[in-house]
């Protein structure tokens, strides 16, 4: 993994720049893949988006983010579904294999049921995304999003829930930064690993102290994160595909984006040298 | 639970007040328990602070806090003992029946290396604590506070940890705070009363949003903590002492304390009439 062809960086990891900004810097630099948040897309539409994407030599490893199934009321549920079809659609139109889960919470009603509507709302999106070729990952959260941004909050509670729709079209997305506290961490990648379900890898570190609980994420190695050890564990499980690196970050943000893609680069080299 | 012979409140939770005027309130009030916070005893010390205590007709619930157990040199491990030496005679000298343990950990190891460092920290402790007749409560904390604050995150791994230490002397603090999001809480709850391992119930509310991710707790009924369903877990589990409520938050903290009491009580009644 010397070489940078199995590096992907999420867009949003670059904000500040632009759709066309950030493909040229990444390709410039011989970055393998890129994960296209919906953000970079919008001011273009996704025809466009995927006829800019098509002018580099880079990846489209997934589209960000689906999901947000949870919520009070019925229509609100059924624009959810319609959201997430056009979210399909985009990840299609742009060659995204998969299309993230950011499931969703609603905090004036019971987990168990946010939990009931997020399974609902990817079963009844499975034919749309079959017909697609859309893959649909369920990212499993950071207990302290459980309120709003999603009811499934460890790597155990997204293999139940994939294992359980047991479509080949579900999976689930290992991001360090919401699962590296947990116990079962290691079995639980191991699980999906071996039924076929691991279908992405995110890296970033918690920072210590993390000053605020959305935009305050590290760069590997400046945090508490083993994420030498977790990216074993991804490897053990039998995933060989992109490592991704998705940092939100007011911090990185705020300052050259060309410098941070270099650090970026430096981290990930100290990581899989 | 009408009345309030079960409520206990943490001196912490009015931090602006000292220890003989919250002890005042409390009492005006017919509460029936207080925890008490080291800061509100370190002005006086053990000795005179359980003067002061014997003057109002509360029960003194737990002390709070030792724990803090990892560290990456042994000289700190030992000072940490020490450290907990001293509490668990304050402990014993205000006559608090439990410390509770907000168990530690150390951002530059592993959680696992952590973890067993509080086993051990625990594990010499234990006749200490057997002798001055204080039992040691391990709190698991929220999962965002594993950098450093503690290594064990769900109630699961407290329950492993005291039955694996195995002494009459060693039990569990559940805080719907820290576990609320938990998909093992009911489960882990029953698991703990059964085994006689259930020390102590923390209540309070999380915020959506959460502003901060240390001192923004809400009152119970403002946030989207199932209170009321846990408190009915707890009761199935056999746990019939005192319902504590705990909450660090700067909102709180800076009006007037008389009011938040009415607040907080109002809360409790609303929540167990």
């Amino acid at each position: 993994m010397g070489d940078l062809s199995r590096l992907c960086i999420h867009t949003i990891t670059n904000k500040p720049w632009s759709l066309p900004e950030a493909l040229q810097a990444y390709s410039d630099q011989g970055i393998g893949g890129v994960s296209i948040w919906q953000n970079a897309v919008e001011p273009y539409g996704a025809k466009e988006a995927s006829r800019i994407i098509a002018d580099f030599p880079l990846k489209v490893v997934s589209y960000v983010r689906g999901g947000f199934f949870p919520a009070l009321d019925q229509t609100a549920r059924r624009q959810a579904l319609d959201q997430n079809r056009k979210l399909i659609d985009e990840a299609a139109e742009i060659n995204a294999p998969l299309l993230v889960l950011v499931c969703g919470a609603e905090p004036n009603q019971s987990l168990l049921k946010s939990r009931e509507q997020i399974r609902e709302g990817i079963e009844i999106l499975l034919d749309h995304a079959q017909a697609a070729g859309v893959n649909l990952s369920i990212e499993p959260l950071h207990p302290m999003y459980a309120d709003t941004r999603s009811a499934i909050n460890t790597l155990g509670q997204a293999n139940d829930m994939a294992e359980a729709i047991g479509s080949p079209a579900v999976g689930v997305a290992v991001d360090v930064y919401h699962l590296w506290w947990d116990p079962d961490l290691e079995a639980e990648i191991l699980r999906c690993g071996k039924n076929g379900n691991l279908d992405a890898f995110h890296i970033c570190d918690w920072k210590s102290p993390t000053v605020d609980m959305l935009n305050d994420r590290g760069l590997m190695g400046e945090g508490c994160i083993p994420v030498k050890t977790i990216s074993q564990w991804v490897e053990a499980a039998g995933f060989h595909g992109f490592i991704e690196v998705e940092i939100f970050s007011n911090h990185y943000w705020s300052m050259d984006q060309h410098r941070f893609l270099e650090m970026i680069i430096d981290a990930y080299k100290k990581l899989y040298h």
